[in-house]
């Protein structure tokens, strides 16, 4: 029996949306059986009928069996977790989180689970929920562990062969550091990008406002697209990494005046040096696969 | 001979980049004859090989029996125009530009050709370059013409025409507010995201600035792709539409200032409001097409 659970793992995936979604399927696809907890009864029948998963249920009992078990579920969720889930977590299981703060977490589920493992995939995709979950979401793509020193070490062997089931590679990380620079790659373009669209709406004229609304091309496409992303994720994230995020608000604002000070000015050659700069810095800060 | 050329009109192409190349190629596509004008040997055979025109050539006598000229040049070229160009342009042919200000190119242009349209086609791509071009470029976007009240009514339904052929179709815009509507959706977020990557690119800490470039991932590329673009595209933009442009900054930097003081006062209500206002605003400035 033990010997037939290592051949071919059993893992639970709380939440189903699209990360939690993506890792079932990709899970799936390399022969792992897959036990889903939804939330709701319709999303559990959703995730059946996509074939997410291999069996699921409304029911923490259906964790029983599971060898490892995936948080995949919202902060706010994460870090105040319902009573009758943390006791369906067998005491044997691997757990591990996706999320997209580190020390918060760590703090709340260091004490509720010997074995969990704190840990965040770099990935994403424009689309969210269940619909948009593909096997593939994670080829290429870092995975974050960020253990402590008393970290249960067979746990995150179990947790980097996940990863690298799924096509992604671990990346040991300090929870705090993590914090620190998802803070400027993750959560600082959030609001820089929703201030971008509010500028727009703001707009005093209407006719200009109306004009700008027909105007908008792919440049603008681009720019806004994860500050018109969901509302829930951006408040988490600036409130879980509230000290993170200002840090870098402020950075970005006296960046930006700068920028400012150049174009009123008039001062070209500069505005070109600027531009040449962040021009050769792009290529260093995404990856090939994300270049375009 | 006339009928001749009115059944397959005869395009002249100046400048063979990104966007000179797609209309060269979705003429071709439609059966025009395009002649272009490169400003140096290499992009002449370069488009050659492409087979982006029927002719090229570095001399401006190309143009000799076009019925249209498409300007195709960077904004500089444009506003500056060399004087053996404008003397080759045939006086009864079309003359019509494609640069992303309209308020100083009819300045310029306006007494220096009787037949010159005004246009900005509202469409691109993250690549640049004649490469890059593809003969689809144009489809489902709005093509924006910016007439005076003297523009020959016959030049404007030519480049009416034209636009339609590559699958767009026109918007007539008085050229002021045109400058002012892409100051917002255009020009002002090359600024947004160039600053967002100064801002990571500054941050003091090495050790974070290297886990920050590790760990960008798709909203990151996303946020930053056109602040990472042609550095004289946006010394041009800022230098030709300044005024409209450091409203949108100044509007821009009120706005953030608004964001961060919600986030500082951690009303975490207040700023999922906003968050959800941003959410349900992108898809009315966002196309369908561009919409994921």
């Amino acid at each position: 029996m033990k010997k037939k659970q290592l051949a071919t793992p059993c893992v639970g995936v709380v939440g189903l949306g699209l990360i939690g979604g993506s890792i079932s399927l990709g899970l799936q696809a390399a022969g792992w059986r897959v036990h889903g907890l939804a939330h709701h009864y319709s999303a559990a029948e959703r995730a059946q009928k996509l074939g997410l998963v291999t069996q699921v249920s409304t029911n923490p009992a259906v964790l029983e069996n599971c060898n490892v078990v995936v948080l995949a579920l919202p902060l706010t969720a994460l870090l105040q977790p319902e009573e009758h889930l943390v006791k369906a977590l067998p005491a044997m299981s691997v757990v591990m989180d996706v999320g997209s703060v580190k020390a918060p977490i760590l703090q709340v589920w260091h004490t509720l689970h010997p074995r969990f493992v704190a840990s965040h995939p770099m990935a994403g995709t424009a689309q969210s929920g269940m619909e948009a979950s593909s096997a593939t979401l994670f080829h290429g793509c870092p995975w974050v562990i960020t253990p402590q020193n008393d970290t249960d070490q067979d746990a995150l062997k179990t947790v980097q062969r996940l990863a690298s089931v799924l096509g992604s590679h671990c990346l040991k990380v300090d929870a705090v550091q993590h914090d620190r620079a998802v803070a400027l790659v993750s959560h600082l373009p959030v609001f820089v990008s929703a201030a971008l669209l509010s500028t727009v709406c703001d707009e005093q004229d209407p006719d200009i406002r109306q004009l700008a609304m027909l105007l908008a091309s792919s440049g603008f496409a681009d720019s806004t697209r994860i500050g018109g992303g969901n509302p829930e994720l951006g408040t988490a994230m600036a409130s879980y990494n509230r000290l993170a995020l200002l840090k870098g608000l402020a950075s970005y604002r006296c960046k930006l005046e700068q920028l400012e000070q150049i174009i009123i000015s008039s001062d070209w050659f500069q505005l070109h040096s600027e531009l040449t700069l962040t021009q050769n810095l792009r290529p260093s800060f995404v990856p090939d696969r994300l270049q375009s």
